[in-house]
């Protein structure tokens, strides 16, 4: 028996602040989209990304509450139900906005687009103990969701997964003495780093998932440690406001017939232009050394993840980003990163997320476009 | 009666730290150039670039020195001989470095190279008062330099100066007690926007002394005001180690028998890529979408001016950087050119200087390539 | 006619994150207090106190959505009726945490303390437009907001006001350009400035409503300029979250049968600390060099404002805030009040608001004690 | 045989800028001190304290320039005889400057003061490897190196010791990947951690040399772990600028005829303000709440170190150090103490490091006073 077709869509809606829902209020009020049909929302917040980043909570909140209003659905309810996910710190030209993932029962006039289209697929997990933070537990964990995920997506072929994005927790200086209060150990005790163990996991969890990274491959020396293990669609991010995983897979399969399509390649370094060529190219778009301007407006979304090279260099330049006591090295490098992906686009809304332990190469991440087919 | 032929050399050299001269330390070693020929030094250091970067001093103290140990000059001597200019703030892949510039008399040996080759001329003025900072009586001595120097290169066409860098003072919280204790008012009291002051007086000095602005637009009113005002060669910094306006002007001059040349174009705003590729090419180097890698070893540095969209949108996009307490904008917007000159070039030791007021069309800013013939 | 004899208190209550209403959810569980009573908060987020400090919009709409559920309000009633007032920024040991205000009619069996006790009184201003933002109009629609609320506290002799609480809002770049687009300028393009402004305007509003300032003294030219017009008992803030002035006056008055009291004294400069003495005594605490520990439950809370010596030196000693590119001096400043506060009295949960602009003498600012009598 | 009697006297000098050796050269001009006696200097630089603090080294060069030129010895000779130690960050309220220590010989005429006098003693040790660094043969590096100052200064009873300063070094992105290169591991690769490790193996070497900690308790799992281990006079800092230990030790001697003498006492934690007042009481000040300030002349400086509890809270209220992304928490509690102990003194200019690993009880430290006698 066939499944059921889906219709997938995705809008992409800048914000003025990050309790500023006024864009996707005035698409629910123009019927754009129907709110009980959200299903994800993927999005960057003006915060400093850091532990301290509070954007994300007000952003997740805001949007909740907007849902509410217009599904009739409580705060709680949504929660368990859309995952809303932030990357804090939208440094240089990096312009605030969420994107809107929109999924229903595809509407029997829909033609058969005779390809495979973008589909969504979403799953959260039970939340980590401290001592389980960071550690082979939570991979074990963020691996499961990741393919329940896969499953919702009706995605089969691990070849059409071209985005995963988790959100994960971080360790506060709380966490740490709870763990220590049962006579348990935090895997560090600075709660800013906890947040690169938390990122590394949760991308492990997805290479187990794809398929991408062996199982026996894994073991907790290996976190955040083996960098030569990776999913090259991985894109992590890791914030205080949660403790499990909340699971967005992003892809094409036969039973969408969305307007949409997907497509990645992997940037080995961060200022690999060609790389954000090739997936826009790969998406379906005319792109010369930039992307014709005649096809930007069936450009939805560029999503990246990005770290700075971990030796120190770039490309034989050293660079200062490990050495600065001012501004975290992940500051520096989302910036880079939107520039970089905007030069060739010409739109500076784009998602960048940094920290890609396990995520592409390192020194490198993936890079996938959503456009309308 | 014809001027004396001259030759001259550009070397960029990477910087370890603020006080790393030890790769210039091995070019003097090497005999690659002469401590006695070195003219002018412009760089980047890895400190804030704001009122309390003082890598700057460290770095201008550590080459004197340097340059002091081979040429028996003093360190007073060299301070009033050859300018040191240092733009701070190395955000994103930026990689600290100096370029040093050398000029001698040509060996008569040396062939005309029948065409116009680079050239480098400086000067220095008095210092200005706190009184007269930021305003028009510093517009006024800075252009009153700049066309000093463009004698001292040897330049008669202003379509020859292709760069044209001036430091200057800031005021600090002593400084504008010092006016107002003499019954003066400084321009301003925070010495942060007192940088931007320095930074729009030199640039329009410039525009004055190249013929780009009329002199009878320039008033007090107009500075950092009437962005309509800009000069397309103009990169200005500031920085509380002076109060007076160190000047270098580099163009290609008859004159010069010198195995490099300069050229520029003008980026409209941060991610104008085009631009970049632009001037490489006007520079002579093979550009498809990126610099030819064959080429990479002909090209000695970029530099480029660059500030945000004052609106606080980029093509349409909004950016926050102006809303921002915990970053200063001039420190998002060079992470974001620096990436985009590097994207093309593949080297991201470049130099990029922010706070571009009167500097190119607002948003935008010159970009410029010194490279072998 | 005698007017209504009321009850107030006032409960501080610690916050682990800006959403954290817990503690404050507990003393509703437990019926320490009633959502309908609650007249004010004031309290301290742990965001930078800048111009981008969205923790302060979080932490409002948290304590709404909580007095919510436990009143059946709406969040937008709750808006217009109970001032939510947070200053953001708790540098060094400084603790985020809220002050609840309660006010209900007296219960007839309390008895009459014999004395003027704890009130509170609170009033909304229409917002204003953003050219008229920082300027003369803003100080009259402040002091037009005050007059009202001291009548709402039943305080008749300025003489019982000891803290007068109000946040205005912020310029942002949006706000800028709609005046300009309406062909109106704002007072100053700089946003973080612009608190500056807002702070200054609010604080002239309090001095002439308690008639401290006289009127006539008062023009355009006499904000953030004329530091020598100070009310001692206001203390401002700033937050792009909003447009109007929010206000809360707290003092004594002999209608209130509270079981609290307060009580305030100057601070001189930031090291005052014989100043935070005083006021504790005037409240009515033991205090030696330090509050008796045996007292310390008496204390409610620690209000006060502060801000550098403007000249850039303290007691003649330099310091270098106003220099300082990384860090804005009122993140400086409130770390080193709350220190000197803290280490008088054991407790570093105390309220420290930077912008002391016409708040108190130049480089000083009300310390204000509240107590159980 | 009696050892030599020697002077020793200490200078305060306010500094304008890390560069700024003007209030020195006045001294050394006058005749106030002469430049080869100088055989300690120690001071607080406004720098961000952390890896890429390069204010240190500004001001190390400008001090051994400035007693080159007046001793006629060359910076290389001073850099080998002179320890010259600066702690980065002057937050809040602290004021940049150096306290100098002249030693020599003392003249016949010096009557007996009959007790032990101020006394200094240095000593440098070998670099140490990357691979060495903060591990246990660093400890003993430093060890051996404490006990050569204290035999330097002419102490011959540990309690005479009042407070030792050693300045070791840090590891940045260069060494650790030297380490590799050669097989080695490093502590660790994050380099801002590496600066904690650093001041906790010089703590460890004092106490060790002092006789307060044991030799057998100190091991590798110990440093910057069993934080019971604790020397109650160290002071420790960590620098990129150097990889061996620089280490100066302060105390009473009875050679010594100075007119100057030290005492120290210990602070509990940060806002232990009855701890200031003890030690300017035995260093043999008036102190009532604060220093009488007729006897603030008799103060020379105030020299702390201190560290945020590590729990994450202060006397049961909760602080955000540990949870912040933007400041480092280094940086917050610098201007704690410094506002604590100047709200005593009434001086801000004092010193006060921070990173208190191993020295004092945890979220204590030393705080020393030396006064004219």
């Amino acid at each position: 028996m066939q499944a059921e077709a889906i219709d997938v869509q995705a809008f992409k809606v800048g914000m003025g602040a990050p309790d500023d829902v006024s864009a996707a209020a005035r698409l629910l009020d123009e019927g754009a989209l129907r709110a009980q049909d959200v299903v994800a929302i993927l999005g960057k917040t003006e915060g400093n990304g850091g532990v301290n980043d509070f954007t994300r909570a007000l952003a997740t909140l805001s949007f909740q509450l907007l849902i509410g209003r217009h599904s009739g659905q409580s705060v709680e309810q949504i929660a368990r139900r859309v995952p809303i996910i932030w990357s804090g710190g939208t440094e240089g030209l990096m312009s605030p906005h969420a994107t809107i993932f929109v999924r229903s029962a595809a509407d029997p006039t829909l033609p058969d687009p005779g390809e495979k289209r973008l589909t969504v697929g979403t799953a959260y997990t039970r939340d980590l103990l401290p001592e389980e933070f960071g550690r082979l537990e939570h991979v074990r964990v963020a691996a499961e969701g990741v393919r329940r995920a896969i499953a919702d997506a009706g995605i089969d072929d691990p070849a059409d997964i071209h985005f995963v994005q988790i959100k994960t927790g971080a360790l506060t200086t709380e966490r740490v003495r709870d763990a220590a209060s049962r006579g348990q150990t935090a895997v560090t005790a600075d709660t800013y780093k906890s947040m690169g163990y938390a990122r590394a996991v949760a991308a492990l969890g997805i290479g187990l998932a794809t398929g991408e990274i062996a199982e026996d491959r894994v073991s907790d020396a290996a976190i955040a440690q083996d960098l030569g293990l990776y999913s090259d669609v991985a894109s992590t991010s890791s914030g205080v406001e949660l403790m499990n995983c909340e699971i967005i897979v992003l892809g094409n399969s036969r039973r969408s017939r969305s307007a949409y399509r997907i497509a990645h390649a992997v940037m080995r370094d961060a200022i690999d232009a060609a790389a954000v060529r090739e997936a826009l190219r790969r998406a379906g778009l005319r792109v010369d050394c930039e992307l014709d301007p005649a096809e930007l407006p069936r450009l939805v979304n560029v999503f990246a993840k990005c770290e700075p090279d971990g030796e120190g260099h770039t490309r034989g330049r050293r660079h200062v980003m490990f050495d600065d006591s001012d501004i975290n090295y992940t500051r520096h490098i989302r910036g880079v990163v939107n520039a970089v992906i905007a030069s060739v686009t010409g739109d500076t809304m784009c998602y960048v997320s940094a920290g890609a332990e396990h995520q592409g190469p390192p020194g490198g991440g993936v890079v996938a476009a959503v456009v309308r087919a």
